[in-house]
């Protein structure tokens, strides 16, 4: 289908800001700055598995685009480049028009060149690869928590998953909740401002996409040591206002994914710099926890100070 | 699957040369050389579109990487980093390593670290990206085609498309050719070092992945120009020794894709530069016809001296 991915192609093809050479030939050429590493991601979206075949198709171009530019948020990188490469079923140029269009949005939003991608017939699938710059050696990775460092986590995880719910299951949510858990889950908004504010500050960061506790795994993995959440300071009162349950609002916050909230772990003496980031930002982060010394578990610590231990695979109970 | 999943990631992490921070994080980290821009592109694979879904993984893997790493060829740059985002309907052990030992051996085959990915459920789905260096401003892109250059084209195109047709529709092929024409449909071969010896040569290039002639188009839409193929040189003696008869021969050579040579434009005062490279990379390159000025469009000039008008849309009625 020549002429349609011609149409496909003229769609995709924007204005760019900082690249040598845009869509069109075999590759895209851009000039990285001076004293940068660079950070390479990629994430597919596959209809049926990370969203509805229904979904509004500007809104997955925008989601498309956002959960890839978190990783960059995740690694404190600044995002800079973005290829699209998409599996189309048939070729409805409204629908592609709007996906474009919100793939493009927030390409834009966040001072990231759409530079070239690849079009085909299959099954409906969306995979974009995101580029970005750090200055060298300033990276945060997964690797680096430490006994003594606080587990932070920015604004409301779980407010995506009760929005899946309310979709998917029919859950019931306040009136003036239910848009803002849909908003979660089909606009999540990527942490790249507080990302890059956690340069030299977070020793290791990613972004829940799977859940928290599970996520958070992966940081105890690759740095070796064992985490205690209490729930003192957990950002649970907005999840109980949404869905008048706080049990599911807790199972939500500890394993719902999808929100694209940044978790990261900052030295304990380093908290009043967290919080003036946070004012700074005006994006509340909260502390969940604490690292330990100790084998890559996680422990829960209650009210009376009693300690029970969390399942460490997947949190599949919650699921 | 979480535990399908690690298997998968397990598979997917190798070990790296020229990379800071390989699989296992939010991002991959890499340091570019000097002087260099960042040439980027992106291939997806669909099963049932661009492969038989019961091709071997090992071949399948291979292929993926190919394409990709042609991409940087047909641009003159060096690959250097690969990425692999994957779709699975379901984990079979054995398939997935086969799948990542043919990727991994080709990656390595052309100096490529594989970096970092993304796997999931859904249709079987591989979408490859590639990264690779070029020293500022020696890219070879589409648009620099001259009238007075030569077009010439590397090997010979056609064999793949001998090779589907030999296993789609039972085309029968000479004894000594069908595994060379299957051989070339599933393992291509990326012209690396062909694309590198192009800086400061070509005025343009691309690899053939859809028809010769229906990608020279691209070359002559994006230069400007208009080109004239007299068959004098066409390399078809090897496609006319696989299939017996000249006329499919000649639609092979035309319009068969696939074969991922390169394509590319040679001011005519550059011939015996040509030649050399040709020599020194034991790789045949033929001079197939002539860019001239004029609106995009390709003329077939006969023995006789007539000239006869193309197709420019695709040429359709070849497929």
């Amino acid at each position: 289908m020549p002429g349609e991915f011609d149409l496909i192609r003229r769609r995709f093809t924007r204005s760019v800001t900082h690249t040598d050479l845009g869509v069109g030939d075999d590759g895209a050429l851009f000039t990285p700055r001076a004293g940068m590493q660079m950070v390479v991601s990629t994430d597919m979206l596959v209809s049926g598995t990370h969203f509805f075949a229904d979904v509004s198709p500007e809104l997955l171009g925008w989601k498309a685009a956002a959960v890839n530019i978190s990783d960059m948020a995740a690694m404190g990188a600044e995002p800079r480049w973005m290829l699209l490469a998409l599996s189309l079923p048939h070729v409805r140029e409204e629908w592609v028009a709007a996906m474009a269009s919100g793939f493009h949005g927030c390409c834009a939003g966040f001072g990231v060149d759409w530079v070239g991608g690849d079009t085909t017939r299959g099954p409906l699938n969306l995979c974009p690869t995101i580029i970005g710059e750090v200055p060298h050696g300033r990276a945060i990775v997964r690797s680096g928590a430490r006994a003594g460092d606080d587990i932070w986590v920015s604004g409301v995880p779980g407010l995506a998953a009760l929005g899946l719910r309310a979709l998917r299951d029919n859950l019931s949510l306040a009136n003036d909740w239910r848009e803002r858990c849909i908003s979660a889950l089909h606009k999540p908004t990527p942490r790249v401002a507080l990302g890059m504010g956690l340069r030299g500050l977070a020793t290791a960061a990613l972004d829940v996409s799977d859940g928290l506790c599970g996520d958070l795994m992966h940081i105890l993995e690759r740095s070796n040591v064992a985490a205690v959440l209490s729930d003192a300071e957990w950002p649970l009162q907005p999840l109980i206002a949404a869905c008048g349950e706080a049990q599911l609002a807790r199972q939500m916050f500890l394993a719902g994914g999808d929100d694209y909230e940044l978790l990261f772990t900052i030295p304990a003496e380093r908290r009043a710099e967290v919080e003036a980031l946070s004012l700074r930002l005006a994006l509340p982060l909260a502390r969940i926890g604490a690292i330990e010394a100790g084998a890559p578990h996680i422990t829960l610590r209650l009210h009376d100070g009693t300690r029970q231990p969390m399942s460490t695979r997947g949190f599949d109970h919650f699921s």
